[in-house]
């Protein structure tokens, strides 16, 4: 596509995403910095990013599924690449083919891979999960004591991994009791192997946690690399006056009660503009914050620009959705939502520009 | 992606979508049925859908850019492709080359496709977008009056196309008025071009209406299509006991109070299964529906499976999140939206199966 057809343009700024890795490898010294890009890096690009994030140094990367890995391969040959959600029986071969390290999280994945290693005569390395109290995913308290007593053979054990359920509230007692049971467990796991093995418990929010007991040997941020690299923003496909008793939008649900100025937007929810900014969403439109009104449609989004001279608006080719008016998590919280869903949500119409 | 890799799976019944279209061009006899394919057929896959409507009979497709048109193009290669945004200066060229008919709906539009007709030399077939009352895209009335006063040479006027904002409501008295300003607009237009035109005003909710003025030349079904045709099924990646004090998912936001059972599923919002599924949301599992526990993450959801047995569970490999027994409208209900925003948020992790 390009930028004349498009309904609306998406900047990733590259620079910025590689410079906020740097910034956090070197903030979590002596912990290897990781980067997390499942979902195709949070709906950004994985094979844009991973390559830049290469570069800057990082050798550790994480993904949910193995095609995800596979995706990711050949951008980052020499790295690891671990899989959040383990593997499961018949995706074997997809592993091997890419190198990728399951994270194991049930007993069942385990007995899998434990039949798959037997069945080619080589030890084969995998990660384990386990579950501090997410309840989600991992090895409860149960499996970690069965996984104990007859450790798997022909597995080597090469991460340990959990995961905290409140990192982002500095406050909440829950994230030091799960780091002391990810001690716990991770000992008796040790123990029962009879080898030491590398540990990672923080994500974005536990990396952000003043005590580095939480940081282990590998952490695994995901949206603290795109803090301030990402912009949306949307062509205005129509000005128009309108005169009271007009209505906007689907449901007739904003009045126009005096003569006003709208100003129509190439961007609906099929694009990720939530219908929830409904009433409440902003764009920054000819320098000023204007508020949305009316339901939102699959493709347009209209914008109150009321005073805003006829003239300035003819100029103004597009309106900012969010970037350096309207910061993304400000965004999110119109729509109802955290800026992890609104980044994933973000849809597949957009000119993309990747800054260098 | 093959099947075994996949944390989720996405089954659209093409038969069952040309069935739709068939029973509605059926319904709106002698009114032609066309069908909206913008936004990638609402996330469906527009080059999946297009062949087997053109195969039905469909001869006439919308969508809303002329990049969407473009992609249509090689499944309908007799068919006339419609742009519901117009078309805008620079996109000339992509129109020209893919056949597609921009739908005018502002002065700036019709001024730069008059260019385009002078500077070829040739007359353009274009539509024209009249706003009856959605204040969104179109000529306002002050338009039509500009427009009347100096038709545009060297276009061809093919289709007069509206949108109504209430159809959905068949009480509200919006759509009448609509309706009547959509036949005196339109008068006034085939009065200055010194034709007919052919016409358009309802979409989906529009054919709904018992009342055949609505319904003009053209209807423009989109979401209708897609009745009872996509079902989304989970895989099953953990089932886990659970005791009292534990808590499930970030923010630890439901508690255990007693033994419970629960099953983790591939599926998160970055899937478009949404956060604010968060405590209302169900899905149906080992012939039961079951609630969704604790805040959906990224990439996982948990649903309580208490009581059922771990026999059953081992056996299930998915669950479904719609389709059969919970419906598209139950499912985008729980999300605190309506079926064309679950539809078109649905991510690109999902196995995709098109049943013929």
């Amino acid at each position: 596509m390009t930028p004349i057809e498009a309904g609306a343009f998406l900047t990733i700024d590259l620079k910025a995403i590689a410079d906020n890795w740097r910034s956090l490898q070197s903030r979590l010294e002596p912990t290897e910095c990781s980067a997390v890009l499942k979902a195709d890096a949070y709906g950004l690009g994985a094979d844009k990013i991973a390559p830049v994030l290469h570069e800057a140094g990082c050798r550790t990367f994480f993904v949910a599924y193995a095609f995800e890995g596979a995706a990711l391969r050949p951008y980052v040959d020499d790295s690891k690449i671990y899989l959040l959600h383990g593997a499961w029986e018949g995706t074997e071969q997809i592993c091997a083919d890419n190198a990728l390290i399951p994270v194991l999280g049930t007993l069942r994945q385990f007995e899998a891979w434990e039949a798959y290693a037997e069945k080619t005569g080589k030890p084969q390395t995998v990660g384990l999960h386990i579950d501090t109290g997410m309840t989600r995913f991992g090895l409860t308290r149960k499996n970690v004591a069965d996984f104990c007593a007859k450790p798997p053979k022909n597995l080597k054990i090469d991460l340990i991994v959990s995961h905290l359920a409140c990192a982002d509230d500095p406050e909440n007692p829950k994230s030091a009791e799960q780091l002391a049971l990810f001690e716990k467990e991770s000992s008796a796991v040790e123990k029962a192997l009879g080898y030491s093995v590398r540990k990672s418990l923080s994500a974005t929010d536990g990396c952000r946690l003043n005590d580095p007991a939480f940081r282990f040997d590998v952490a695994r941020p995901g949206i603290a690399l795109y803090d301030n690299a990402v912009r949306l923003d949307a062509r205005i496909l129509q000005k128009a006056d309108a005169e009271a008793g007009q209505t906007v939008g689907y449901g007739a649900t904003f009045a126009v009660d005096k003569p006003m100025r709208f100003a129509t937007l190439g961007i609906g929810y099929a694009d990720g503009f939530a219908r929830a900014q409904f009433n409440r969403g902003h764009v920054f439109i000819c320098g000023e914050k204007r508020p949305v009104v009316g339901k939102v449609s699959m493709d347009l989004t209209v914008a109150d620009v009321t005073g805003i001279p006829y003239e300035a608006l003819r100029d103004a080719e597009t309106a900012e959705i969010f970037g350096d008016h309207i910061s993304l998590k400000e965004y999110a919280a119109a729509a109802g939502t955290i800026d992890y869903e609104a980044l994933t949500s973000l849809g597949r119409r957009f000119h993309r520009v990747y800054k260098q």
